[in-house]
């Protein structure tokens, strides 16, 4: 198995479509590179893209996208609903395979760096290459968003990481980061009524108390008439998604609400959902090392 | 992905190193082929190797294995607990990836016609080569052993499918087939009755009335002091590892006896464990193609 590194850039254009496709062409074309996805939001006016590579060739590509988004979106004419902070609002590097979250940690800040330098844009650290623990959560660094910035880059709490304190008009600022998979896993439950699951949420979650690296909220599947619990685990290593599950079905007991369901939304990593067989079917000395792919692709 | 069966011959030689070692070297050299495990029995006289490649480069490696085989095994010699109808005694090959069974049912039958013609042992094709469904079962096929095959191989029904009906005193007879992949599965019982743990596993197995595709044993661990279901779930697609680790908690009910914990012995395909954690998290709609590794192997 080869070094791999997945990144995730947001860039705020998600409505049209010239822009979007040229800037995706970076990814799409790149030697090495495989893009995985990208999926646009008018209303949002953003584009997520998902491509993979070794350290090397992401590092390469993304210094190519970030200079094709540069070039194509005006910060002083974008609005939209999703919060963002800038042009490239938001990058992520997460360790796939054989490669360490310090390494992704290491590229986070090389990328950072040559984007400040190249482009004159304030970059942030945020997550595991935060450089202060203030600074960690995504939320908490782009909030004040583009508009904001602009006083809120003159605090010393929030001077950027790499750049001059001074936002760049067009292209606005942009966090870098390293992280783990996330998981998008919601849990269906044998009720509508969302306050039920809105209040399963908020006891499931690192901030009301509950699991450390679990996000939750409750929603509403209007078409199924069913109330959800949906979750981001932001570590599945260390909040399995067995316990989110069996968390969220424990706290529904109260409301003698049954669980009728569950959904993973996305990419999974395989050991994710491996955790669980293990749990379930109380495996002893179980080790990764024996799934036959992995010694195939290995 | 690359196109890949994995082909795991045992042969009738477990205690002469030196004899072992050539034969494997027949695998551990070849180009483009993983060598992926080996192990040797002495009181079953037998060693079984592990390894995987291209339905090309695997045919033209089992054939050079062979070669090793009926130039260094003798069967007037050998003795052991294992039965075993010849020098070269199995030959399954299992498709992986982006290979059909089909596609291993042609290989198993062109490598049948070749060491039959190139070493004059008379060869049986059996599981989903099989030429008849009496010949599916690898038991039935062995049954009588090397010794018993001079008298078994004239009768009509046990006609080899490749060579003539004579046994090759020095190289016996040998068994080729197509299967999907093993899992070897076993249950641990909080209990030290062997007699518990057999009658679990009678029910549970096809042969008792149980499940189509499980094959069952009572077995003790003497180390531990536990009795254990011990099973071979020999198609995990159709008969899920969740399904027989249910039934044998099930069954242990009624003798008041609960399950303690459950092993995987050697290799399982991702689906397998991956089918497991669909069932015991309810998730609805869930696809392969949305593990993460998959996508980025494939």
């Amino acid at each position: 198995m080869a070094r791999i590194v997945e990144c995730i850039p947001n860039f705020s254009e998600g409505r049209n479509k010239v822009v979007i496709e040229k800037i995706v062409d970076a990814v799409r074309n790149a030697e090495g590179i495989k893009l995985l996805d990208y999926s646009s939001d008018s209303d949002h006016n953003r584009t997520v893209v998902t491509f993979f590579g070794t350290p090397e060739r992401v590092e390469q590509v993304i210094l190519d996208m970030a200079a094709k988004v540069y070039e194509n979106i005006d910060m002083t004419l974008q609005q939209g609903a999703h919060p963002r902070m800038g042009a490239l609002d938001v990058v992520p590097f997460v360790p796939i395979s054989e490669v360490t979250m310090d390494e992704c940690v290491a590229l986070a800040k090389r990328v950072g760096n040559e984007i400040a330098s190249k482009f004159d844009v304030p970059v942030y650290l945020y997550e595991k290459a935060a450089s202060a623990p203030h600074r960690e959560n995504l939320a908490v660094v782009r909030k004040g968003q583009y508009e904001g910035f602009f006083e809120k880059i003159k605090e010393d709490k929030w001077a950027p990481d790499y750049g001059k304190a001074e936002v760049n008009v067009k292209g606005g600022c942009v966090a870098i980061g390293a992280r783990v998979p996330l998981v998008a896993f919601n849990v269906n439950l044998g009720t509508d009524n969302i306050e039920i699951a809105d209040k399963i949420a908020k006891t499931v979650r690192n901030l009301g108390g509950g699991l450390r690296f679990v996000k939750a909220m409750g929603v509403k599947l209007e078409d199924r008439n069913v109330a959800q619990v949906s979750m981001n685990l932001v570590n599945y290593e260390k909040t399995a998604v067995y316990r989110a599950f069996e968390m969220v079905k424990m706290e529904a007991k109260r409301y003698g609400v049954p669980v009728i369901g569950s959904e993973v939304i996305g990419l999974v990593p395989m050991e994710a959902l491996i955790q669980c067989a293990e749990y379930y079917l109380q495996i002893e000395n179980f080790s990764m090392d024996q799934i036959l792919e992995k010694r195939i692709w290995e």
